[in-house]
Order: C-alpha cells, then sequence, then structure tokens
C-alpha cells in the first residue's frame, strides 16, 4: 500500500519526481551559497550586496519549501539531507574565507545561470506530464532570472 | 593587513572562533534535518508535527545567521558551505523517504539534545575568552532545550 | 445585444464557460462539506483537524470567487444558487451528525480526490481555448492537491 | 452515552437546537444568495451594490459559523449540508443569469425581511430556555436589520 | 460618604456584588489552572492541548479583569487576593506533577461545567437586579460553553 | 408609501424611537461637552484627564453613531442637528473658559450620572418592544458606567 | 496672572483668536450636518454619499481638535459647547427627516462653500499677525476645496 | 560584449521582446489614461467610477514595472519615455477636458479590450519562445479582463 | 523512566528546579496583587497608577511563564497552583478593599523589593549549576528593578 | 453654467491653472523618467540608485495626483495626456537604452534641477491669487530639492 | 566647484543657512535636555511627565533631522557635534541630580518659550529668501508652541 | 533619606554608577557623531552609508535610554546634558563640513572601536558587582561591535 497515492501516472510521476528533486537540492545549495556570501564578503559594496543577497536566499528557502512539498503530493519524498545537498547541487558557491564584493557578483550571476539553465530543461520535461509542476518551475524560473539581471546590471562594465 | 580586525587577543579569537564555527554547522545541520522531517513525516500526527518542526528550523536559522556574524565580527570568516555542513554538523537527521510522526519526535529529541550537549561545552569555554559570545551561546541553548522538552514531553509514555 | 461581451469565440466560450461553471459548484459544495466536518468531527484529533478543515474553506471560498468572476467575464453568467449546488456538486461529505475524526480525514481525501480528478480534465480542455482560465484552475489544482497530500498523510497507517 | 452532553435540560436543548438549526442553513442560504448576485449584478450601480454585497456575505458567513458552533456546544450537531440547504432555507435569492442593479435591491430586501422575520420569532422562543442563545440571535438581527435598512433606504423612491 | 457610588438599589448592589465576587475568584481560579496544565501536560497531544489550554486561559483574564472592573463600577471592592482565590475558587485543577493529556482535558470539561453551572445561576439571579451585568454574564458563558464543547468533543470515545 | 418601513409594529416603534432619539442627543452632548473640557482643563492633572476624555468622546461617538442609524434601521429618522442638540441633551457640560482639573473631574461625574440614569429607565421601557435596541443600550450603559466609575475613583477623597 | 501666556501680542492674539473660534463652531457645525445627512439620506446613491459623508464628517473632527488646541495654545480658551455650536456655526445642514440623496449632494456643497468663505477671509486676517495659525487654515481650506469638487462633479448635469 | 545575457536564443529573444515592449507602453499609456478619466471626471456615478479608475491604474503601474524588468531581464532594454508612450501606446483614452461618467465608462471598455486583444496575441507568440513571458502576460490579462467585464457590467443597458 | 529528563546533573537541577519554583509562585503571587491594586485604587492619581499596574502585571505574567516552561524544560514540574501561590509566595499585597493611591504606590515599592531581593540570592545560586537559568533571572530582575525605580521615583517626597 | 464652480476670481483661476497644469506635466514626465532609469541602469551602482530612483517615482506620482485634483478642485480640468506630457514636461530624461550608473546621477541631478527651477517661479506667481496652491507647491519643492541633494552629493567627486 | 550646489542666490543662502544652522542646535539641545529630564524627573507626576518628555524629544529628534537635511540641501553643511550643541545652542534645561517634577514643568515652559522666541525670528527673517525652508519652520513652531501649551496648563495654579 | 534607593552595596553601586555614567555619555556623544555623519557625507556611496549610518544611530539612542534608566534604577542619577557630553564622552567625530564617504567610513570604524575598548573594561568591572549591568552592558557590545564589522568589511582593501 503506497503512503501518499499521486493523482499522476507513475511514468508521470517519475519525470516529475526527477524534475522537483533536482530543483530542490539547488535550491537548498543556493540558499547556502546565498548565506555563506552574505557572510563572508567585503569590498566597499558590503551593505548593498549583503542585503541583496538575502533577498536571494528568501526566494531559495521558500520555493525549496514549495517544491518539496509539491514532491510529497505527488507521493514522492523529497530529499533534502545535508549530504544529499553537498553532493548533488548543481551551482557553485564561493571559496572559503573573506570575498571580494566584485568577486561575489560573478560567483551569483554563474550559480544563477547554472540553475536557471536546469530549470529551462525541466519546464520543458514536465510540460506534458504535469502542467502544475510545469507553472510551479516557471514562476520560480522568473524569480531567479530577475536575481540574475541585477547581479548583471551591477557587473558592468565587466571584468575582462 | 588583516581584513577583518578582531577586538579579542589572538588566542582568544581561536577559542570562540571555534565555538562559533562548530554551532554554525551544527544549527545549519539542524536546519536542513528539521525542514526533511517537516516534508517527510507521516502518521496520525503529521500537521501538528509538520507545524512544529517549522519552529524548529525557524531557531535554526534565524540563530546561524547571529552565529555566523559574530564569528565575522572577531574576524572569523564563517564557513558554512554545503560540504562543510555534510561532513562536519553533529545532529543526525533521519533516513531517506517518508517517517512516521513518532520516529521523527524521537530523532528530533536525539538531535537536539547533540547539539545541546556541545553548545553546554563552547557556554564553558568561552565564558573567560568573550562574554558576549557566551551570552549568545546561553540564548540559543535556552530556546532549544525548550524545543526539546516539547518534543520530550510528546514523547511520552516512551516508546521502550 | 449581449450584455457582457466575451473576448473568447463562442465555441471556446461555451467550452471554458462549462469548465468554470462544473468547478464554482464543486468548490461550493467542498465549502460546504468542510464546514459541516469543521463543525461535527469528534475524537482525539478533534482540534488539529477542525483547524486543518477551515484551511480547506478558505481555498474552497476564494477560489469559488475567482472561478465565479471569471466566468462573468468571458460573458457566462455563473450558477451558485443552492439548488445548483446541491444537485451538481461532485464531492460527497460526511453524513448528518457527529463524525469521528479517523472517519473525517477519509472523506475529505475522497472528496479531494473527485475535485482534483475533474480539475486535471478541465486543464486539458481549457488548454487551447483559453489559457488564462487554464493558468487559473491550476493554481487552484496545486492548492487542492496540497490539501489532499496533507489528510493523506495523517491517514497513515492507512485503515485497511 | 451522549458525544457532547448538554448544559441545558432536554426540552430546553430541544427548543434552542430547532432554532439555531433553522438559523444556520437561512444564514448559508443567504450566504449563496448573496454571493449569486455579487456576481450576476449589472446595470450603472453595478460596483457600489457588488461591494455592498460581499459585506451580506461576511455577517452571513461569519454568524453561520458562530450559530452551527453554539449548537454543536449544545449537544445539537448541526446540519449544513448543500440538500439540507437547497430544501429548508427560507430566504429566496434571484433566478439564473445577469440580474438587474435594482432588481437585486428589491431580492435583498425581502431575503433579509424573511430571514428576520424567523429570527425575531427564535428571539422569543430561545429567552427562557437558553438567554446565551438568545443573546447571540439578538446580536445577528440586528446587524442583518441594518443590511435591511440600507438596501431599503436606496430602493427609495420604490417602484410601484 | 462612599467612595464609589453605586448606580444600583442597595439590595441589588449586594446581589450583583456577590454573583460578580464569585465569578472572579473562579475566573482567576481557572486562569491558574489552565496554566498549570499548560505547563504539566505529557503525551502524544501535549502540542495541541498545550495551545489550546492558553486560549482557555486568556478568555479567563481578559473576563477577570471586566469582571471586577464591573463590580469597582457598582460600587464593590472586588477581591482577587491570592488568599481568596486559594479558599473561595470553584473549579478544580490538576494534581501537582506532570500530567498525561488524556486526563487534561478530563480535568478541563469538569472544571468549566462547574465554573458555567454556577455562571447560569448568577445568570437568572442578576436578570431583575442589573441586565448589564447579566449580559457580561451571558456573553462570558457563551465563550466558556464554547471551550467545553472543545474539550467534550476531543473526549470521544469518552474513557469508561 | 413610507421610506424605510420598520420591522416592529407602530407602537412599538415609537417607544423605541423615542428612547434612541433621547440617547442620540445625550451623547452627541456628550461628545461636546468631553472636548470642551479636553480643550480648556488646567491643572497638575491636566495631561491624564485630557486623554481620558477623549476616550469618553470616542465612547460617545461611536455609539451615537450605532444608535441613529438604529433608528433609521427601524423607520425612524434620527435627528442630531446642532439646534437639536443644543435644546434637548440632558448632560450639563463646563460653563466656558479655562477650567481647573478637579472641577472637570466633577462635571464629568454629573454629566454621566445624568446619562446612565436615563438610560436605565430606557433600557427598562425597551425590553418587551424590541430587546434588540435593548441590547444595544445595555452595552451602551456599561461603557458608561465604566467611566463613570473611574472619574469617580480619581474624586478621592471627595470636595466637601 | 494668566493661565495660559500668549506668544502673540494681544492684538494679534485677539485677531488670531476670532479666526480659530469661528473656524472651530463652523467645523464642528459641519461634523453635526454631515452625520444628520449620514444617518438620513435615501435614494439610489445611498451608499456612495453615506461614506463620503463620513470623510467630510473625519476632516470635521480633526481639524476642529486641532483649530481648538491652537486657540488654548495662543491662551484663548476655545468654546466649542452645544448651544455656541447651534447659535454661532455658519453652515445650514439638511432639514429633519429623510432626505433625497440629491438634495443632500446640494446641502453640502453650499454648506462647504460657506465654510471655505469665511475660511478664505481668516486665511487673509491671519497672515501678518500668526503664519502659524494661517498655516493651519490653508491646510484646512485645502481639504475642504477637495470635498466641495468632489460633491460639485457628482452635481452634474446641475438642477436647474 | 553584451549589457544583459540573455537566457534566451537571439530569435527567441527578439520574438519576446516584441511583445513586452509593446505591452510596456500600453499599460504606460493605460495608466496615464486611467488618471485622466480619475480626475476629468463628472456626473452621479463621479466617486464610484473615481475609486474604480484607480485600480485600473494600479493593475497598469504593477504590470508596467513587471513587463519592463522581465524584458531588462531578458536582455531587452525597456522604452518607456515620454515620447515612446504618446506614439506608440495603443489604447485610446478621453478627450481633455471635464468627461461625463457613462462616457468615461464607454471609453474604459474600448481601451481595455484593445489592449486585450493586443496580448491575447502576445500570448500566443511567446508561448514556444519563452513560456515564463507568457505567464506573466497571462496572469496580466486575467486581471485587464476583470477591469473589462465590471466596466461592461455597469454600462448596461448599453447606449444604443 | 523519567517523564522528560534534565540536561543538568542531578544535584544541579534541585538547585535550579527551587530557584525557579520560587521565582514562579512570586511572580504569580505578583501578578494577582498588581490587578488587585489595579481594581482597588482610588485618589487623583488613579488613572496613571492603574495604567502602571498593568505594566507590572505583564511582566509578571510573561515571566511566570518563561519561568514554569523553564522548570519543565529541565525536568522539574513547575507548581503554580492557587493554593501554592497563597502559602509560599514572597510578596505581599494591599488588605481588601479600596486602597488610596499613595499608598498604591508603597505596597508596590515592598513587593518588589522583596521579590528582587530573593532574585539577587537565586541569580547567586544558579551561577554555577545553570547559566542559562542565570541568564533569565537576571532578565527579570533588570525590568522588576526598573519597575521598583518607578514607583519610588513617584513616591517623592517620600511618607515620613 | 460652469462644471466645476472656482472659489477664486477668474484672473485668479488662470494663473493658478497655469501654474499647476505646468506642475502635473513636469511630474508626470519625471515619473516616466524615474521609471525609465530605474530599469535601464547598469554599474556597480545599480541596486542602491535603482532603489533611490523609485522613491523619486514614488514622490513625482503622488504629488501629480494632488496638483492635478487641485486643478479640477478650482474649476480647471487637468490634462495629464501621454501626447500632453510628451510635448509639454519640462525635465529630459535619459536617451534609450542601457544607461552607466553615474549618468543616471547626472541625469537626474538636471531633471530635478529644471523641475524645481520652474516651481520656484509658480511659488512667487501663485504666492497672491491662491495661497492654499501656493502651500501645496512649497511641499513638493522640499521634497523635490531633498532629492536633488541626495542624487547631487552621490556625485562627488564631479565629472569635469 | 562647490559640492552641493544651492538652488538660492548667495546672500538668500547665507541668512537662511544662519536660520537653520541655530535652529539645529537649538533642537539637539531641546532633545537632550528633554531626555536628562526624562531619566532624573521625581514627584507624585513622574509617569505622567516621563512620557510628556518623551514626546517632545520625538519632535526635536525629528525636526533635528529635517532641518540639517534641508541645511545640507541648500548647501550648508549643518553642525550638529557635540561641542557645537553644548557651546551654542540657546535653551536651558535642569540642573545635575534628581529633579522635582513641578520644576521640570518649569524649566520646560521655559526651555520652549526660548527656542520659539528665537523660531519666530527665523520665520520673520526666511519669508523673503527662502519660503520653503519659512514654511518648515512654521510646522516645527506649531508642535512647539503645542508642547508649551501643554507644559503651561499643568502648571496651574502657578508657583508664585 | 535617599531620593531612590539602590538595590546595591554602596560600593558596588559606586562602581557600577561610573560604568553607566560613562558608556552614556559615550553613545550620547556616538548618536550625534553618527548624525553629523549622516547629514555631511558626499560621494558615490553616500546613499548606503547615509542609511547605515542611522542604524548606528538609533542602537546609540536606544541603549542611551536603557543605561540612563538602569543608573536611575541603582539610585545614580544619570547625567546626559550637552556640557557633559561635549567635554566627556570618548568617541570621536568627524571634523565640520562635507566629509567624503571614504572618510565617514574610517572615522566611524574608530568611534566604534573606542567605545567598545571601553565597554569590555566595563564588563569585567560590573561582572561581580552587579551582573545586572553586566548582561546590558554585554547585549550593548554586541551590537555595536555587529556594526563595527560592517564598517570594516567595507573598508576593504583598506587605504595604506
Amino acid at each position: 500500500m503506497t503512503v501518499v497515492k499521486s493523482t499522476l501516472s507513475e511514468s508521470a510521476r517519475q519525470v516529475v519526481g526527477e524534475a522537483l528533486q533536482g530543483t530542490l537540492v539547488d535550491l537548498l545549495g543556493l540558499s547556502l551559497i546565498g548565506k555563506q556570501a552574505h557572510w563572508n564578503i567585503v569590498g566597499p559594496r558590503f551593505r548593498s550586496i549583503h542585503l541583496q543577497l538575502d533577498e536571494v536566499v528568501d526566494t531559495a528557502r521558500t520555493y525549496a519549501d514549495t517544491v518539496a512539498e509539491r514532491a510529497a503530493t505527488l507521493g514522492v519524498p523529497p530529499d533534502g539531507r545535508p549530504e544529499t545537498v553537498a553532493t548533488t547541487a548543481a551551482p557553485q558557491g564561493p571559496k572559503e574565507g573573506w570575498v571580494q564584493d566584485t568577486e561575489v557578483v560573478g560567483v551569483l550571476v554563474e550559480a544563477l545561470e547554472t540553475t536557471i539553465g536546469l530549470l529551462r530543461e525541466r519546464i520543458t520535461a514536465t510540460a506534458e506530464p504535469d502542467p502544475v509542476t510545469q507553472d510551479l518551475l516557471i514562476g520560480l524560473t522568473a524569480e531567479l532570472e530577475k536575481h540574475r539581471w541585477m547581479f548583471q546590471a551591477e557587473d558592468w562594465p565587466r571584468r575582462a
């Protein structure tokens, strides 16, 4: 007897479950990366970017919750344990120790780009099996792309 | 030239820095564990514990931020990267997949107990080198001990 | 001369109008069922489920309003009169009189399942004629499926 | 063994229970009627009456909850199922389809009048057996009579 | 010269003063009982009832204030001193030490029943001498009876 | 054809209408008296009584509105024009010009006493013809008697 | 010895005192007129104008307080007693009894016009003796002229 | 080197960029038209429509911001300069000077219809190149169609 | 098997448990004393002290809850039953009946002094066995000493 | 028959009307310029200035509304149509496309300077014909001059 | 090259700059004086005046900020350093140590009088060179004169 | 007879009194320094640091109040008069006139460092005589050290 029965067919459940699990660890990774930069940033733009990073963390945390509960809703137990995040999250954060503000901007642009790239694929993959999940991923992508624009806009003129 | 100069002597800085770094990863671990249980719990007490877990996560997240910024304040760059959390956090969470409600209660009691045990040692260790940090750890211990009480109270009569 | 002119073609208007009218009565039915259980539930889990039911009623009432106004917007006068709800709403509620808490959980899982099943069909049906209405139904389905998960999670281990 | 024991004598419980059950269905009927008019009204006074109707619905919903919980409190399981509302609610709503604003005003004056008339009888009936319930019905009557005044005031000069 | 002159005749003042003084100590007793249970409850339903008890305490404290000020208003100095509460309050609380959750429910049902029983008598006694005080007692009874219903509903199936 | 039809019989309407009209002008008078004292008070207790008077004005204004709309609701057009207030309101205010704080206290005790005395009669008069209006007057009396207590309590030891 | 010493010369105090006293009674009159119309209005535009009138009353009450306290501040005890308002306020209100909505609009346009006309004179009169008072009167005039515009705009096409 | 790099292919970027730029100017135009009518409307329905217009302006301003930032996010610098709005916005507003209320309703129905018609085309055009932008346009269309319904509902019976 | 296991050694638990239990009854006593004075105070300073007493009651109630839950957290079931408060609370309240304002000030200074004196001893006693509890008692002492200062400041020049 | 009658003489109305119409278009222009820069700014100071620009837009929008309604109040129908803004607004915005942050600062300093220069003239022009309008323009100038200071302060050391 | 360019002519800038600098130090002085009295006051009126003083401090701090930023806006760097306040602020505070409540009232009346006297001169001085600054000083004077009235009203009957 | 009796021994009172008085003037000095920089800062980072400085001022003002009231509580009248602040506060502020943003950062780092250095000594000094005061100083130090970190972090790479 299944614990939580899915409203999807088994094959649809598998595709959508993978998309959600992948998104979950990317968002948890992003929330840890954002905080790491929030604490270790130094440089004249410290205060502005310190605050901006918390807005990325807010998006990541809020959507991580929504995405994980969507997985559970479809009968897929989500996995957000520390070891799973450490080994499977795609976006890369800053190295250990203090980080210069200009470098933080670059790290965030890339971490967001990685996450968005994977999300775009998942939007395509879930369109047919579950438009409800797709809609959730579309909303998340809109927010992350906006964050990416802001970091990119303040990365100009760009470091060669 | 040091990036952020400490208001403590070098030896005090080291002791306090270790206490804070240890506390930081334990709290980040606890926040991931709490969410993992929040998403995967099943059983008749689902709703009540589901909500209770988010209060633990709130405490863990808020204090993780305070603890990490305290480390930075003392000239110790905090390390809260996914891999550091995965390899050094002390509290243990639930296994992968759905978890029965009674089991969640037990997991939380133990995870909190582990974290509190280490905090009690750090309160002693920081008393002399930095009473400001000690006060922060005392406040955190008060909150976590209260959470432990609540889970323990609803764990009665206890499973043999 | 038409009272409210539709922005859709006549055939699209008919398909979408039916989907919205069907959803409206199901939601009004669900809101009455949820309240009936909210008032008549007894048993040790009374308080937790009593509160949970009001969250279902909130979803049902809020979306009933949105769905009915969407119908009016498309030139289809919505019908939410008591007799229409009584005779055409799909989800089934509890019988008259006090209801045991465990039974309430089962009734809700089924009532939500019936409603969601019909919504999944309407999402498909409205995709082409009116993506605006489809988006509304997708948002509603996401909320109802989350409610269903919660009742199902607390319905474990399930009654044989 | 009774599920919820009444604080009233059996004969008092019966009289008061009938008064509350009658009021419950009238209020649920009124809330559906109010929404039906809210969605289907047309005419130059659309916006003002559209908003005013939601205030009637608010009163009806809030008091339906209070009335039903009062019945349960007295050991009388309330019945607010769709079929009960459809067959036993006294106030009459508008016909299906768009309704002209002036007609809505007339329908509301009459629906409120019917409900108030029955409430006045129930205030008398409950005075002796349960002054606590009577006080609740008095408070409700005050609100509904105020709504009736407002609709009547804007119904002047009256249609012959 | 009287300190605060009553707006009632001397005989009315005496009847009403006794009703208010009796209600005051019962409510103060109830607020201490509710807190005692709130702190000492154990068992799987700990969290839900722990929260529910605070709602009883809120009602008791708010009305104790209103009742005492009503007495003062009528020229009757209210007596809510610890020794008066200990010796004259009617409702009985739990014994010293931890209390099992199921037992707490029973204790509250009874404590509320005792308080309500006396209030019903005071409603009758004050009707003629002071309808203003009677109205206050009616409002209080409505709230306490609702609390009693909730505890009773979750006390089902009842312990033999 | 009557503008606003009453839900009361003609004789009941007359009794209740008079009670409400009398209360309306007393409250409007009280609100002007309260403000007059609020502006003209002098003496060491200025600030405390200045604030206290605005609470009396709040009660008077809020209930004046409720009372007038209750009259309209019953088909009795309320009369709160300046000349009607000046010639028919019962409570007496301070004389023109600055007023000593101790005197303000005495003026308020008396103005409230006058108003309450008339209200007590109206509570009796409306009991039978309209319990809904009676309930409103009871609520108002409770508030005004509380204000009177406070002024009287600070009027001790009393001026001979 | 003067109770409250003015910061103005005696002649300035007199001119400004008269301007403020005149404004005070006009505003108190306006607040009573506004409420009288708020309660007695009938006709299809009842609800919209009923709400609009309360905004006029808000302006009148708030500024009456400011104006009276400004007088006191300058050593001029303000006179807002019922009889003073009845005999000296300039704006004229509606006659006793129900008033048709269209007539209310006309009454308000005229009452506001009268008040504004006098205020314009007082702005000129206070410019030299006390620019602080003048600034207050300018702010009040801005608000009243805005109210007048709104009533005038809805009075079009105008009754011949 | 591009200032803000798009996450879309160049051809997709072009199609979506045009859709967003067109929507931006239409919304800025609509916000100016809405305010123009808000200020110049006269007639008995002035107040109700005056308030309703500000809700249209709110929608237009909020979405103009979202749409413009979405364009920037995709690497397309948005153009909302006065001259661009004046020359390229599609919806037509009222003529200069006072406008009768009935005419305002007609102007708004048409301005909204024009904007919605173009949005429906853009929803189709963006479906394939960028579902994230499409979702934004769908949400906007839902809001504008609701506004159109309300103006149309109060435009009945319609001017021949 | 212990119900709630302490994080302290048995000897530490005993010392800290006594300190917390003693503080609990003192605070509950203080909250009843504060209310008793709040209701029975008379004299020209009635209003100011009446309000001030509620701030003492707020402190007492809030900390009573924190202190009792800290005891439970350490495995010590707190005892706040009416009879325990009546027989073991240290601070003394006013006698029965009306109390003159100047006397209330003196009673409060002394009741606070008694409570603070015992707290100072408990701060010393808990320093070593449980710095977490000590920190709680320090925070409480800070608040009570501030209340004592305020009553003492308004007790000057002091009664011989 | 005039639609909205002015409280000013015809000549005063003309002078004041021109001042208000000129201010209106300048503010609408400023709000569009501010948004254009808000969306197109790039460079390291992106985030800080992006937020700052929205505060300018808030001032511009709020005062545009006040200024336009003041014109209507004086019988002058305001003209804020897109074409009027495009052709008559004085302040100049940035060119099309991305704008470097340092350049945005310069553009804003100048746009504000232009607007303030004209406002200073209008303050002089309206002093005599309408001090009420003058007061409004003074308040607006204070806000715009503060914005100009802030942009100028961050424009230092200035570009040669 | 000037840091912040003034919108005033050089001579106007000088006059207005002096008025603002003088006002700034007076307000900073007043805020320190108000707090000094707030902390050191003793006597039966302690609580009421303690609270009242914080309202004076609020006014002083809020306007100090506005006045200093107005100076900067006009190109005049404001000077609010401790030594400047100590040597140039006009109002005089209480002597060191505890101060009797009656004495505090007198000190405040005088400190406010001194500040207002200078402000009245500055209102005259700035009228021509900068009506924007004058308007700010008028608003400040209105608030300070109101504070002065309140202290003066409670200073009656006055100490010989 | 002492005005406010201390709960400390005379020698403890002296040590703690000095620590509090020293902290008070440092905080008042810091609040004036912070505002001076807030008003006079210029340079590209103007806006960000302008806002950051107000957060320092908030901390300084809030703790100045707490520290001064703690002194009064212990029977030590606090001295925060302008001349005392000017002559005894330890932290040094910026020179008169505009200050470049980079220089402001340096000034704040040093002013905070001076204040924190003295606080660290006072934490040691008060530990034994009054742990309640020590706890207050620990809380303050935590906040100021956090501010110092933020200014230091944005001061990197540091000026040689």
